[in-house]
């Protein structure tokens, strides 16, 4: 029986989010960010043909940027440290870490708009240059089990972090927003400040409980047209001496068009 | 930047349909059939750990089966041609035929059980042998987009077949029923019948318009503790002249243990 398996990419992530310093490749990517999938050039385009038709599409793609897919060795490890189980460990299986036998990532995206070879999707939560190896259309009426039982990471994916604003973020919303009155620039700073808060970090990129923030990243999403830059703060206990989760919003500027 | 990715198989399933006649290898599961995986010797089976706190997960496994698979040779059409499109192609990213670039399955299963190196599954739609690239915990807080819309697939994926029943069939129902009033039986029958109607063969495995069967299977799923073998018949034409889809329930048996 055939143990291996080779794949090919069949197209490229294209997003604002490029590598910084060099390596390691940073994910930058959260909800709501507009991305890209460049397909390849000896695929027809026609391969996207009814594509459109759906709101949501799948994305499998190698995790590229992690080390030990980079190293090229054989990663056998079957426990990972997902972040906020206090440093319990979980089967990779019940996770969806990246650092996993295989490691093929599954994303669920929005459709934004099909044009040519580029597939245009909001909600992409990968980095610019991951390599895709499969698109499928998302659908509702057998994937959407709205009833279904959730595990370890229903109890830790409702983040609710305190949100810090820098000196600097806080200046950049007042320099974006010249013409606006305080109230309706409060209700900019609450918007979000609650997108933060529910860490809009993808949650393959939510780091271990030893490392949660592995990949030390300053993360970008959309608002409007502003590029809101946030960052984790190492983890700190709080009165009760429960870990308690920060992250400060760092910058805030126009998104590069 | 590396455009071929080596993965392994990280378990096979195990499934009660086997192979028929040797080649080619049957999909022969359907949604509500119990199937195995069975994870590889070299992974240590706490890689399972917390996952049976979920109800669903992700199966990413490779179409095997798939004659192109087997050649070897890539595989760059892009067009496929699903059922009951009246012969109109479809973009292969808008399918989720078996026949793509990356011939990478992706199946939704209810967890059942986890017991050491087994992980006991129903909806498994995967043919005995399959190898299994990925398991991944389902997660309904962001997978579950009840309000999502479908494309093609949404127009032909209610099927509403005509069924007819077998001598064959009907003398085991009777058979395995002998203690039952006529009423109750009857609402087997019903039941069965509606099973069918829906077509429970996996979406994958549908075929295409030119090719509605493409490996002329009889299909088993389970009811209660029998084994339900059902079988397409050749597409005919309705008085209107549109397509008829019709099954036929060939045989029940009492389910293998």
């Amino acid at each position: 029986m055939q143990q291996t398996f080779q794949f090919r990419a069949i197209g490229f992530v294209q997003s604002p989010y490029k590598k910084k310093f060099g390596t390691p490749r940073q994910p930058g990517l959260v909800a709501g960010t507009i991305g890209h999938i460049q397909l390849c050039e000896d695929l027809n385009p026609d391969a996207f043909d009814g594509l459109a038709e759906y709101s949501h599409a799948w994305i499998v793609f190698a995790f590229h940027a992690n080390e030990s897919f980079k190293s090229g060795k054989p990663f056998n490890k079957t426990k990972v440290h997902p972040p906020r189980l206090e440093g319990k460990a979980i089967g990779v299986f019940a996770s969806r870490s990246p650092h996993r036998p295989n490691p093929i990532g599954l994303s669920l995206v929005k459709i934004e708009k099909v044009e040519g070879r580029t597939l245009t999707v909001s909600g992409l939560d990968l980095i610019d240059g991951t390599p895709i190896l499969d698109i499928k259309p998302y659908l509702p009426s057998i994937e959407a089990i709205g009833e279904a039982r959730e595990g370890w990471s229903a109890k830790i994916d409702s983040p609710n972090f305190q949100v810090s604003w820098s000196e600097t973020a806080k200046s950049d919303v007042l320099a974006l927003t010249p013409h606006l009155t305080d109230q309706s620039r409060q209700t900019i700073f609450d918007a979000i400040e609650n997108i933060v808060k529910l860490d809009p970090r993808p949650v393959a990129y939510r780091g271990t409980a030893e490392n949660p923030d592995p990949y030390m990243s300053r993360y970008g999403f959309r608002f409007e047209d502003w590029n809101v830059v946030f960052q984790m703060k190492p983890i700190s206990a709080d009165m009760k001496g429960e870990p308690k989760r920060e992250a400060e919003i760092v910058s805030i500027e126009k998104w590069p068009t």
